[in-house]
């Protein structure tokens, strides 16, 4: 079994290291972000880091680099206060993942990579039509991590739009159903399989 | 397509909304994280939160409820400062999930579970024998999520052991190679395959 530890972190290749400690943290979700500014200049890009933060009321987290391609998606999200995450399916992962390049403030990913914006019950920020999955959300608050200069930035659900037959009667979403991929690091997509499902855990 | 707003939110039976807002985030990773108070008793939860911060240097958070099982989890992390992230792999579900029960704090979930307490090179909390990527992480900040009072734990990577075998030649771990799984919601456990892996996207 291999050690790694703060001295051979130090050693390593810079690509090698982003590698290693992107795969490290296990699997990830995978969506897409979709944003508009004040003047109606659109924004779609991948994230991996969104996070559960509550349920009642239903409240979502992901991390944000503020120094890379992701800040028009932060500098949007701040103006208007509002944006929508929606799925990554197994159809578009190809398409997906090319939102991640850095494109100019003034090229939509939405257009160049191939997405149709959806505009739905007067919310303000362009959901993905092609995704079966999607949530309109509201700008609640973030914090700084001071270690690195990251960001969490949390938001209220407001708005989910999904087919019912996705969800069961416990409510429950079927991921695999909507055809809901995985990440792997930066650059690895995956379609999970049912292993089992268990139930509330007691002593 | 159904549309879910903040009316029929505000109507819905509290489990059904409890394991809609707990799959609709998109798959998450599977990890136990292994504590240790100053006394000696050691503690192992199962956590789905865990998020990459930061790879140079690299940092690892996770999201923590305040008021459940899991404060111990908090309690040992403030006490001693430090901590163990395991993966859950395939062979070992049903046992991962079980440390989710509330369990008192006198009693060890390692135990209780069956999982074998393992020290290594004089890192006093203890990794999960069984897991076979563990990570020993030092506590570097928290935030508190003012919504709902959840808590952004961060922690530094001081230590990782895993076989050299499942790192490729780019420094990408291969988490389908080591059999580590993915959850849907909070009862869900899955096996991702892989189904692309693309380049570094440019415009």
């Amino acid at each position: 079994m291999l050690h790694i530890n703060s001295e051979s972190i130090e050693k390593m290749e810079s690509r090698y290291q982003a590698n290693l400690f992107n795969t490290i943290s296990g699997f990830k979700s995978a969506n897409l972000i979709g944003t508009r500014d004040k003047s109606g200049n659109t924004n779609l890009a991948i994230f991996n880091s969104v996070v559960h933060i509550g349920a009642n009321p239903p409240y979502l987290g992901f991390i944000l680099r503020p120094t890379t391609v992701e800040r028009h998606t932060y500098q949007n999200i701040k103006e208007t206060g509002f944006y929508t995450i929606n799925h990554v399916h197994e159809r578009f992962i190809e398409k997906a993942h090319q939102t991640s390049a850095k494109y100019a403030k003034n090229v939509s990913e939405f257009k160049a990579c191939g997405f149709e914006e959806e505009y739905l019950n007067k919310f303000t920020a362009p959901f993905v039509k092609e995704s079966k999955i999607k949530i309109g959300l509201q700008f609640e608050e973030e914090h700084l991590v001071k270690a690195n200069d990251t960001l969490l930035i949390v938001g209220k659900v407001l708005n989910a739009y999904l087919d019912d037959k996705l969800i069961s009667a416990d409510g429950t979403i079927s991921l695999t159903e909507a055809g809901t991929v995985a990440i792997s690091g930066l650059y690895e997509y995956l379609k999970p399989l049912k292993l089992n499902k268990f139930e509330y855990a007691k002593p």
